[in-house]
């Protein structure tokens, strides 16, 4: 017996485990029984890969392990238990309805349109605590809900993430493995479901659960490998991984795909698949007496409060934009702004990817070391982290180069279906940045954040607007994202101007105007310029800042159609997607033509001035298109 | 001595190692002569990122080990070097300068608008295999080259990945190495240049390059640390590795960023930056003595014919489309197409990522083992490989569920760069796959494809325009993608039937059309169940399968905005970025109103005739609209 285990011993909560665990083999029998009927009941479902994990779930909710209030799940001390497999749902439900909260007639609305109980774990469930299906994201929410944990509320909960096998194929996990490992984050535990088989074969390790053990402690954690059908093992593994400290734990756990009903175990061709009503009779024939009254209980957490962060005191006249200022980088309005937003509400938190020093999270990682997290250069394990942190009450924004939030599209995708609170920023958008040339240009950005149905996409010309612009973020809820320009813009905006999200700003306007030009970001100053040099000539047009891209000022778009000949828009994007499909797409029943200037070839490495040009979205280009129009 | 270096020192390649020798510390010298000057006269650009791995690429560019024929780039025996860490460009250029092929001058061009030396590695420049600058791709594009060496082309020609250390943090990088491992790439070396310092401080492993080792262990890669500034242990090391069988080599080196300027040399903050005149004269006066005269030779490769993989006879009547069949998963129906075309080319590569009995590109993988790769649940990996078999002239087909396609944005992004033909096929795209909820639904796919510029995006509704378009695709060059539909839809389209890119087909026409819908995918069954409803009220509307979402089929839809009073487009997507938008940002200027029914509401689980219904895009809801407008 090592010292671990004698320590178990002597613990009195290791005796209320062992009375418990006279109800696992029950309880893990009666769980089969709901996933097979619950299951069969919807006609699809993931059956086998629910079973594999019965045992593992058992001893971790029902032998004292887990703590969480059941009557309230938004409980700051609760445990968190997350389904990276998501897939593995049914088994999810299943554990509360052993926990009383659910019926056998509740489990059999499994998929059906108005059931709570959806096809992949889903907030509205109220013990969902992210909504996951997308396979290697659940261990980087655990990072967030760990980093939150330890970090900012200091409270001693433990956040519990069940992963399968086959997204230990995905990168994101080695991402999260590696984060959390640098983090000491010895309040995460993951479960790895080795049950051999994915969807369509064997995994890339099979059966080789010393492979994924050596793999993990290459990424530095600690690992326990069990049988993952033994609940004695599975409890010590519990009980041991509560006591490590410094460090993650990973209980890789051999299980079988389909155990317990012998024509799906360990077979291939049965995931995602429901058993038919003579399969289901087979099944639970073999199966035998199952126990339907049985209940396990789950243990009550301690009332503890989250602790308020202690900072320096920070002199925010360093952060304020001095009136003489006549120039600045949205990128840094943008880290000041946070920083100021910071001083005020605790609850915001920052995190980059490794690029601090370039959209300017460094003002904030200066000033509140203890709320910005460092998350190198892995954007994917960055976004979902952030859906933790966001499902704990913090208000996350998150930055690096517009390009690369791309990288985590899946991640942003998956974050809408957590009604998740993230507040995303890209810098060094379009061809402006210059001579780093396109891998590095957010060209794509304003699309991908645009697609997100709820999302509100904002892009700032100076510094004051952006400053305004990053309040109204952190007051929205929901996922919102900033765009922010590399180079030093002119500040065009009085301190006290006001915006909106879903506002415009017209930046000139007079009776005698021919044509409206709008435009954001980079563009506006451009559009501003051409309207100085078509002024010389006596042509007057219009300059609209449409710094809120999604949604956006249709009224006033629809005014200036209405009082001008033609529309123009500019934007430093591709054109799919983009601001001017956005405008067009709004005003489609306006008769007034609407011409875009965007980005149409590919850009190269060059001054910011000689690719605006080339692209034909700076002045002269925009200067060309309303004389054309005269 | 151990056995390998005792087989070094006996084969004459070691000799003509030692003689080449000599000249590498001048080629060393000149080579940070080359990024010191070249980045001064940029005035921005990666010096402290090249300097550290000028030893590293001396010896492997200049010490007999990579065989390139520098006259013919597109030589299939070549063998391949990726700078992943792309920001050493400087460094990357200079290579070729000591190989006479760019003069100082040359270098001096660097990041400027007209020349080819970019400041991130560009394909204008001919030795650049493929785009690299968003970190964390390099490697996965390695496999695909060595992928297509070891079991396409069976060419002896080796593939070299520079790695920067901070990029270790990329996930894609460890899906990447479990990849390789799995297919036994050894002809794959990898080199992590460890210099400690990413671009806003120190990496998470620091110098421990013992951590990165037992990492790359872990993964299954032999792994061979060094100093890497002695060109003797360099040396060693890349013999050592061309002589490892059945696994990649990774060699780790211990590097100091700046190295060789001490005012550089492991400090901070001079991430990606050049020095001004004075600082370049202080530099050049430190290095010393360099001879500019001095020259490397790169070996040649042998002259060996790629090898025809040999198949096993396949009866393509088993993939026709059966003229008495009434229904057909267009999904089905791909992994049939691509398997006749499979048939017809031998280019033809499949790739998918553990879906491939959902989205049947398992159809191909058993009629075709050879061209068929498993890369497992890990799309960024996958995106970024087929690049690298795009790159030796393979057609990849790369599929898995539209929503999971998300997962690669960057890398699709960055694909373009490259000028890379692949074609990317989401299978289970919008509500109607039902149940499984929205975590699986593809409802960014089409604004997400349609933003890459010069993107292809169809979207077919039946089995035949699905074999027609698969053929399409496989003929254009670049970047396009196929939507694909999870349930069994009628067959439409009679077998002679033609479709092109840009083209669409007119369902239902008459001169009494009131309305015309424009659907695509499974919106076009709705859009046809709801004429043939209206029609029972002699309401006639037209309906067009818009199936090529980009380019849109302008004229008819304009024809169609001139002959029927207003447009409706119907699609299983959200709004922005889909197919409504890009419709009336091509229709702008037209007078006839146009409405869109998408995806308004977050999906829920059930079934597809539920969710169509409850998102208002079902045969109904179209009814409803067109009455609505008459």
């Amino acid at each position: 017996m090592d010292t671990l285990e004698k320590q178990s011993f002597l613990g009195s909560s290791w005796f209320s485990i062992i009375k418990n665990m006279d109800h696992l083999p029950q309880i893990a029998k009666l769980l089969r029984y709901y996933c097979l009927v619950s299951t069969s009941a919807a006609g699809s479902g993931h059956l086998t890969s629910s079973l594999s994990a019965v045992e593992l779930m058992t001893a971790l909710y029902f032998a004292g392990f887990l703590k969480y209030d059941l009557e309230n799940p938004d409980f700051l001390n609760n445990d968190r238990v997350i389904f990276s497999k998501g897939h593995a749902s049914p088994l999810f439900y299943a554990l509360y309805a052993v926990a009383g909260k659910l019926t056998e007639k509740d489990l059999k609305t499994l998929r059906q349109i108005d059931s709570p109980l959806e096809g992949h774990p889903g907030v509205r469930f109220p013990y969902t605590e992210v909504t996951t299906g997308s396979l290697g994201q659940g261990l980087s929410v655990g990072v967030g809900l760990a980093l939150n944990a330890k970090y900012l509320d200091k409270l001693p909960y433990k956040t519990y993430v069940l992963l399968g096998d086959s997204e230990m194929a995905e990168g994101q996990v080695w991402e999260a493995m590696q984060l959390a490992s640098y983090y000491k984050l010895d309040n995460l535990i993951g479960i790895i479901d080795v049950n051999r088989l994915g969807q369509r074969g064997e995994t890339m390790l099979g059966h080789d659960v010393s492979d994924y053990a050596y793999k993990a402690r290459a990424f530095g954690w600690e690992t326990i490998v069990i049988d993952g059908h033994n609940l004695t093992e599975i409890t010590k593994a519990y009980r041991k991984a509560e006591q490590i400290k410094n460090s993650p734990v990973m209980i890789i756990a051999k299980t079988i795909k389909g155990k317990g009903i012998s024509f799906l175990a360990d077979q291939d061709n049965w995931h995602g698949k429901a058993l038919r009503e003579d399969q289901l009779q087979e099944a639970l024939l073999e199966l035998g007496d199952v126990d339907v009254s049985v209940r396990g209980e789950i243990t009550q957490p301690e009332d503890l409060r989250a602790k308020v962060v202690k900072e320096k005191n920070v002199d925010l006249n360093n952060f304020l934009i001095k009136s003489d200022k006549k120039k600045l980088a949205t990128r840094k309005a943008y880290g000041n702004a946070i920083t100021k937003l910071g001083a005020q509400n605790q609850k915001i938190i920052v995190l980059d990817a490794e690029m601090n020093n370039s959209t300017f999270a460094n003002i904030f990682a200066a000033a509140f070391p203890k709320r910005y997290f460092e998350m190198f250069i892995a954007e994917q394990n960055m976004v979902s982290a952030a859906v933790g942190l966001a499902r704990m009450g913090k208000i996350p924004f998150v930055s690096t180069f517009g390009s690369f939030l791309t990288r985590a599209f899946d991640q942003i995708r998956m974050a809408q279906y957590s009604k998740a609170n993230i507040k995303f920023v890209g810098s060094h958008v379009g061809v402006s940045i210059g001579q780093d040339g396109p891998s590095q240009m957010g060209l794509e950005d304003i699309a991908m954040f645009r697609s997100i149905r709820e999302s509100i996409v904002l892009y700032p010309s100076d510094a004051i607007s952006t400053e305004k612009l990053v309040q109204q973020m952190a007051i929205h809820q929901g996922i919102s994202y900033l765009r922010t320009t590399r180079m030093d813009t002119p500040i065009i905006y009085k301190q006290d101007e006001g915006f909106e999200i879903g506002g415009s700003k017209t930046i000139y306007k007079s009776e005698k105007d021919m044509v409206t030009v709008i435009a954001a970001g980079i563009t506006l100053h451009e559009s501003m310029k051409a309207y100085r040099q078509l002024r010389k000539n006596k042509i007057n047009i219009r300059v609209i800042d449409l710094y809120s891209v999604k949604p956006l000022d249709i009224k006033t778009l629809k005014q200036a159609a209405e009082e001008t000949k033609a529309l123009v828009t500019v934007e430093d994007h591709y054109q799919f997607g983009g601001i001017g499909e956005a405008v067009k797409a709004a005003l489609v029943n306006q008769s007034t033509p609407i011409y875009s200037l965007f980005v149409g070839q590919q850009p190269r490495s060059g001054q910011p001035d000689e690719l605006l040009a080339s692209e034909k979205i700076d002045a002269a280009a925009i200067v060309e298109k309303v004389r054309s129009l005269l």
